[in-house]
């Protein structure tokens, strides 16, 4: 490797820019595929470049000679199994149209702060995609400011498209599931935020789809049955230990992501209980472990969420035909039967029922 | 943002050379990190190049300025855990100290086969970490013409520091408890190369230690216990299936992998068969959800693996004091135990005795 490659008198990007016929402010985000810049300019730019022989400083390292590009892909949680997921997808696909990736894991609050306060991604990225990221609005308009491409999963950023699932209507077919099969006193396991500046979108839309799916039968909701844990397993055994402790037991429990329902079904085990007999429990995600638990849950799939947000970022860098939607695309969700919800038994008594259903509020 | 910036006549690496009284090529390694440069010529070198004010292309770019630097992180399976962990940990640790990463995710063997051939590190990065990833002698090759700063771990390459555990001892530690149990028919689940081109060295350790704890005993390996499945939690249930359908049955399985065992776990429910009552299961690891599923086995720590390996890699870059050890750096691991194992019963009588043991070699 030559580090001395590329300092000979250069073309300069004014040169680029007036064989262009656009201004040095246009030439620049045209050739960093900014989003800014229509389709024709960037391709006008783009040949004006190569005809003169334009290479940028950023260019010629992070391109390798103009071979390759590099993209952020900014995660929360790579240790949990949605993210990893989704990720792998995302950066297999990026990889494979010759697109490297920056990988920006941001699970602590201060340290997603301090991303955002300082954003290492100007100048070294020409896209970005965001996974359900918990993100306050100076993070979102520090990510706006950079004027980069910039496509989500999970969550939608305003103004960026992005892919995920309808989590109202999903929340809503899991509390359906349980009750049509009968059950009436349904406890809710919702994550509980990381940071406490904001909620966690994608589990506010999956609460109020449980929400609706009792409000719709005329049920009262208990907040005796309602508790959050921390995100993954831990917090789901967490949650359903509280659940334990409190006056009366639901006869069924939907938990807002798999692992808060694998922790659950541990700590019922724990503590002699059986799923369904006892209490039947019903996650979201379909989880890779679902299947070893014998989880009832929706699934959704999340690789191919990856695929379709890592393909709509081409198609934002124009190294793909067409344009992503205006509108977050929501792909399909459907309920998995496995063993742990069941119709709601007689012998169900865990609880003592004249404590069931307040009002509305309490 | 101005891609312009350092686009002035600039001082050229045969400038800094010239004030360091190094050649450029010396000049150039010293700059890009490269491992065949001592400490004093390096800090020489640095120290003419901030005199002369040099920025080079690659710096411009890759650094925003000079003010942070960039390494690829090669991970073969992003979505395990062990892999999502110890990079996890090495990722926060390296951008903590001003480093980007560069994520290579390299699960499908033609995909590792294509990056190692292209090589797209050279010019992007100033240093490689490679987590366990089987590599065969041309990736090996590839990776060290790079001349870059190298750190493994799990495995390790000639020449390059790495960090792991004594996998040999590891998995004799693991067969010696169920042998302290009073089990003397011991079946192994081994984890099966996704690449029949090369053994997943790490896998060969653990199983190399079965095979000494056995031996040391005076207990012949049986082929008919030994079985293996593609790693996973699938490959742990379709490996005990294995075992299932053989004429005896252990009272004992060492799974080489927690994910392993927990799935021959499931497949041992499945069969309606209980453990430890009728087989014991220990795996290696101490995944995660090996606490769920009351899975005994031998604990390694993977996100101090992941911080030492970033450490490590610091140090070859100038980025933090000392030098990191030319011996792999092997971490304690230790037993927790659980309610998988269990002493031998003279209940467990799923098998026929008279088939025990045959000779060695058959």
């Amino acid at each position: 490797m030559n580090v001395a490659k590329g300092f000979h008198q250069r073309v300069s990007l004014a040169d680029v820019a007036a064989r262009a016929g656009v201004s040095a402010a246009t030439a620049s985000r045209s050739l960093r595929g900014g989003a800014k810049v229509s389709p024709d300019t960037r391709r006008r730019v783009l040949v004006a470049a190569r005809e003169l022989d334009y290479v940028s400083a950023v260019d010629t390292a992070e391109s390798g000679g103009g071979r390759q590009r590099t993209v952020a892909v900014i995660v929360p949680f790579i240790t949990r199994w949605f993210f990893a997921t989704a990720a792998a997808a995302a950066v297999d696909y990026l990889r494979g149209h010759g697109y490297d990736v920056l990988l920006y894991h941001l699970g602590d609050p201060d340290v997603r702060d301090r991303f955002f306060r300082e954003m290492p991604l100007a100048g070294r990225v020409v896209g970005a995609m965001s996974l359900s990221m918990p993100l306050t609005d100076e993070h979102t308009l520090s990510l706006r400011a950079l004027d980069l491409p910039l496509v989500s999963i999970g969550s939608s950023i305003p103004g960026s498209p992005s892919v995920g699932i309808d989590e109202v209507r999903t929340g809503r077919a899991a509390a359906n599931h349980l009750l049509n099969l009968g059950h009436t006193r349904i406890g809710l396991i919702a994550g509980r935020p990381d940071d406490t500046r904001f909620d966690f979108t994608t589990s506010m839309g999956r609460r109020l789809g449980y929400e609706e799916a009792l409000g719709a039968v005329g049920l009262a909701l208990d907040p005796q049955h309602i508790v959050d844990g921390p995100h993954g397993i831990d917090g789901g055994t967490e949650a359903m230990a509280e659940l334990l402790s409190r006056p009366t037991l639901p006869t069924a429990v939907l938990a807002e992501f798999d692992e808060l329902a694998i922790g659950a079904l541990w700590a019922l085990r724990r503590s002699g209980l059986r799923a369904p007999q006892d209490v039947s429990v019903i996650g979201i995600d379909n989880h890779e472990l679902a299947e070893f638990v014998d989880l009832t849950t929706i699934a959704q799939d999340v690789h191919r969420q990856g695929r379709i947000a890592a393909q709509m970022l081409l198609q934002l860098l124009g190294a793909e035909t067409g344009s992503p939607s205006d509108h977050p695309v929501l792909l399909p969700t459907h309920l998995v039967l496995r063993t742990s919800t069941a119709p709601r038994h007689p012998s169900q008594t865990c609880t003592t029922p004249e404590n069931e259903a307040p009002g509305p509020g309490e």
